[in-house]
């Protein structure tokens, strides 16, 4: 199949450091060239891929100094990928709706993957206008606010088997791996982690808007001797840093999309603790690869449980529901489906408001 | 004529205060209505206009607090515009850039003015990317870093000759009107005050990302004894606060695309003291209705020769080149050209790259 798989600009594909969008892309671009697929990446310019790459900007807009508008280069990279649209059987769009105008009025078979929440009220005459093109979740918690619109599938997030090894022994800490934002639930893990008397190691990048809830707030948290602030880590520091905690803690209060760092734990055999918001009740498994608690005094009593997972059994977790071939061929499926439903129509037209998909939900990863 | 208009929703049109474009918006609106031509505005849902109104987000989105995401709400509106578009003779558009993918697909006229700077690199690959939609400038000066674009014409803003009352005779203080920042020349502007010792009244907005320039370096400048701070003022305001100035103080550091409140001021017959940056010299004439000046220490000597500048030949100038009649009939004149071009080329089929109109500059306001 001849695929086009379009990526945000904010970050490379894969990212340097954080960017959980473009991470996901990365996985299922290289495993969609593994299956031989031909696939075409459009992406920022410093993007590293097994695929054709099709540089929209020269280098991730984050990463650029001089950037001062991120919308232009997104324009453009609609402009290109349009020109070449007649090229693919199917375009897989990252972007959120910016090319919802477009791809309704062009011939082109697309997917939109929705990557952030999309409980804001800002989103919602975008929906109820947009309501024919097909779309996908990344958690069912996600879609909810969103009922209206044409929902072919949901499809978790995956990671590459051996990106992350197994590590049967921790070494007896907690951790903490996200923005320092108060809905990650950052202030929780500090006080699970005085309550309970674990070391906890906090792994996090520091936005520039969240710079003054740091200074203010965490930095006086963060000078107990229990706790230990690493900054921002890279790839190769992931797989340690996870790997020997006896927990994550994700104590989130904010809808969570789907959570990337709940399945790199789980990678790692490393169970978690988390508080049920947003996709937690889907990906995790109560009893299983997870304590889902719903405030800080029964997180401390997890922690006490931790010895009732089994560190096996997450990575099963994982291998079975979160790798990026499973992410794929769940794609794949959907792909084809959008794909015959266009030829059955007659004279395969355009997308219209009367074209969606019978039945809510084509094809669906379920939770569990 | 069937014309849309379409605005940017930051602001309403006309905006409730601080909002150039929408104000240029509104003023060509009324005045292609009042000539008799079937308009539609494309603009917040608390916009006023003798035009029909086709609201795209219900309140102007600067004023909704509740608002995350201004692209969105611009995304919905392209759409609307896009379903409506056959029923237009010319669209003509004043949102920078996110429509030009959609445009150039679809068998539409449409003109784009560019209300902004265009000197941000970011802009740079837009402008070669679409070079044969027609665009217009709002000075030449601003069109300068993007020669290859397909520059139509040149037009200046315009108000309605009642919109500011002529002042024969001033209260004898200077005027400041614009954004705090210091590109705008704020702190120029107050040393000027010192040096003539002549009061100077500044009126402007405080944004949020220049309220820490405001307190460290503004706020103890403004304690002087001759210097006046009044906030943000209405339109009711203006004509008072700008008429009774013995002259507009405009010693910008930045290339201002066009800079609405010169012609503010030569409406009220105050004349302007300004630095010789982006449309500066096109818009003021030296010695007539304007002292262009270097530096400070001319501007200072500016101020002792403003007895030279007759108020009733600035108020002259705005009649003759700013008035919203002079805007209106040289768009009016823009939309003709481009009609009959599209009815020249064979097919009358979409812009293409080769569809440029021949000439660099079909019609163009000039300067003086």
């Amino acid at each position: 199949m001849k695929i086009a798989q379009v990526a945000p600009l904010h970050e490379s594909v894969p990212p340097k450091l954080y960017g959980g969008t473009e991470r996901v892309v990365h996985n299922l671009t290289e495993e969609l060239v593994r299956k031989g697929h031909e696939v075409t990446l459009y992406a920022s310019g410093d993007s590293t891929t097994s695929a054709r790459l099709r540089p929209c900007c020269d280098e991730a807009l984050r990463m650029n100094p001089e950037c001062q508008n991120t919308v232009v280069h997104h324009v453009l990279m609609l402009e290109r990928l349009f020109q070449d649209a007649r090229e693919y059987d199917i375009i897989h769009f990252h972007v959120d709706y910016i090319h919802f105008p477009l791809l309704r009025r062009l011939d082109v078979a697309g997917l939109t993957t929705f990557h952030w929440r999309l409980d804001l009220p800002d989103f919602l005459p975008i929906a109820c206008e947009f309501r024919e093109l097909p779309v996908t979740s990344i958690s069912f918690s996600q879609r909810r606010p969103l009922p209206q619109m044409n929902w072919v599938g949901n499809v978790y997030h995956g990671l590459p088997p051996e990106s992350l090894r197994y590590e049967p022994k921790p070494e007896g800490y907690l951790a903490f791996l996200g923005r320092l934002s108060p809905e990650k639930g950052i202030e929780e893990a500090v006080e699970i982690a005085k309550r309970t008397r674990m070391p906890l190691k906090i792994a996090a990048k520091i936005n520039d808007f969240e710079r003054d809830y740091y200074e203010d707030i965490l930095r006086p948290l963060f000078r107990h001797s229990l706790v230990e602030f690493l900054g921002e880590i890279d790839d190769s520091q992931k797989s340690g840093f996870l790997g020997n905690a006896s927990a994550l803690l994700f104590p989130i209060k904010w809808p969570e999309p789907f959570g990337l760092v709940m399945i790199e734990a789980l990678a790692c055999g490393t169970p978690v603790i988390a508080f049920p918001n947003g996709s937690v009740p889907e990906v995790l498994r109560h009893g299983v690869s997870a304590w889902i608690v719903d405030d800080v005094d029964r997180a401390v009593d997890a922690v006490g449980c931790l010895g009732m997972l089994s560190r096996r059994r997450c990575r099963a977790e994982f291998e079975r529901r979160f790798t990026s071939e499973v992410m794929a061929e769940n794609y794949l499926r959907i792909y084809e489906r959008i794909l015959s439903q266009r030829q059955q129509r007659a004279g395969g037209g355009k997308w219209t408001r009367s074209s969606k998909l019978p039945g809510n939900t084509t094809f669906s990863q379920r939770p569990h």
